[in-house]
């Protein structure tokens, strides 16, 4: 999968990822009012309003991305209404050529981890018959509890080519809590990285590893120790835009192939048109808003790494 | 919520939780053809055999436990279909006066760890009115983001008189490769102890925190140094059983009070019609296996604890 990944990041010459992670207040009144119309102000309204907002999304944006994250806690939220509209979202991005990515930071002992690799990027088994839980192409996945817990994943990747992005420094504030405490010297962060090459060595694609990780842009030093420590591994990175990271601080998350990163905005794409900058738009243009915000997003990125 | 989970504790002698996850290979045939016969081999078929099944252990089992612990991931494996049969599961659980404790292990950044906080124990705003997307009492958190992700989470239970129990020290075999790493002289997992004390402060209930910790059975001497760092703190100790842990390795996880732990068995009391000892109960009384089971859990656990 992470052929595919890449393939479209070549062929859109963008390496970024769009976020959808609609919080009530972004999406605009006439959607709202048009759901609840239908629903009333229930969960299945709440449902039927982020889908409608997440499809103009995609529409005015498919052809200039080659991926979107969809946050599954923003959707499970609302209960199992909220989760047909993931399901929904995940599968309308997919039939748009887009890869999926979903962003739901799981991670068990062993056996439970099985449960959820074959529910999100697996099949699962119902007497004779096979199903998808949930159908997302890479999912990203919590390390603490260590190598039993992510390999029934990779193994997973392994069978149906899908794809992981293991969390090794998140872009919040607190990640270092944990994450930055010094072991031997170095880093916890660093240790759970050489594990996802490790893990990754096992489920390669042509280039890079179907086993990516997750760096935050809000931590540049430590990304450009951390692309030198794991060459062949694409690096997820959330942060950009609104939690601060800008295209400049992004240069050293990508290899000299141009490769090996893949930035992720959400909020300031999806609520663009909140901005000043693109208040000219105004809500009901929300989705024209969004592919500006895009567009400017590719010139900031591709600019900084010099791939205009 | 810890106070209510404490009184059932109490009441019925038994500081133990079940832990309800499902696999279909657990599942009675009968049950299974009787799903299949109504729904077909499908993922609804999947999700009414589960609860079907869930149920008869519930019906035969309540007046004896205190708690459940659904394992979502075995739910999601099933997509859409499985989470109804998880939310039913819940719901169902509660009915019976159980404290539910939803084993979900999310965990992110600080709005990402809010929504799901709101969903699982907390309520959901949609235009005018709220909702419970989920309705667990506790739900297990991963804390491998630190402080800003675990906080929406202690926030949502001081409103809402909920609970959670954070990962310190899992029962998997290789938690120990980033949860045991020395820092400073001590592992991580006693930092992330130290956390939790901290977070639990500000959600106190009469005795107890309402922020708990996990803490595997298999690892008893960790959890002997563990239960001293945490006074306050209840443990929700996984690992007994199927895993390994046995109620003599528990002693010390219990304060003098003969508080502070709850121990959870999953596939010991909810498949222990297939072990040779409650073989004589048959495949079509599962559930009394199961009643059977718990009986023979709260002997050895009480017997061990000295609570008999």
């Amino acid at each position: 999968m992470i052929n595919t990944l890449i393939k479209n990041i070549q062929e859109k010459n963008a390496p970024i990822v769009v976020g959808l992670d609609p919080m009530m207040n972004y999406i605009p009144t006439h959607i709202k009012e048009s759901a609840f119309k239908e629903y009333g102000e229930t969960l299945k309204g709440a449902g039927e309003a982020i889908w409608t907002y997440n499809k103009g999304i995609i529409d005015a944006t498919y052809d200039l991305i080659p991926a979107v994250k969809p946050q599954i806690a923003m959707y499970e939220q609302f209960g199992i209404e909220g989760l047909i509209a993931f399901h929904k979202t995940c599968e309308y991005a997919k039939e748009k050529g887009l890869v999926v990515i979903g962003d739901i930071k799981r991670g068990d002992i062993g056996s439970t981890s099985e449960a959820y690799a074959v529910g999100h990027i697996g099949k699962v088994q119902v007497g004779s018959q096979t199903y998808q839980g949930f159908p997302e192409d890479f999912v990203t996945v919590n390390p603490y509890l260590g190598t039993d817990g992510i390999k029934p994943f990779v193994d997973v990747c392994k069978k149906e080519n899908k794809g992981i992005f293991v969390l090794v420094k998140t872009s919040n504030p607190s990640s270092g809590e944990f994450q930055d405490q010094m072991v031997d010297g170095r880093p916890l962060y660093e240790l759970v990285a050489e594990k996802v090459v490790e893990w990754g060595s096992e489920c390669m694609g042509d280039t890079y590893s179907n086993v990516g990780c997750v760096v935050g842009a809000t931590y540049p030093e430590m990304g450009k120790v951390l692309r030198k420590l794991m060459p062949k591994t694409y690096i997820l990175v959330p942060g950009y835009g609104a939690q601060g990271g800008q295209g400049k601080d992004l240069v050293h998350y990508f290899n000299e192939d141009g490769l090996g990163a893949i930035v992720n905005s959400s909020r300031g794409i999806i609520a663009a048109y909140k901005q000043d900058k693109y208040a000219r738009f105004g809500e009901a243009s929300y989705a024209d808003a969004s592919r500006q915000a895009v567009v400017d997003m590719l010139d900031d990125i591709n600019g900084a790494i010099g791939r205009k």
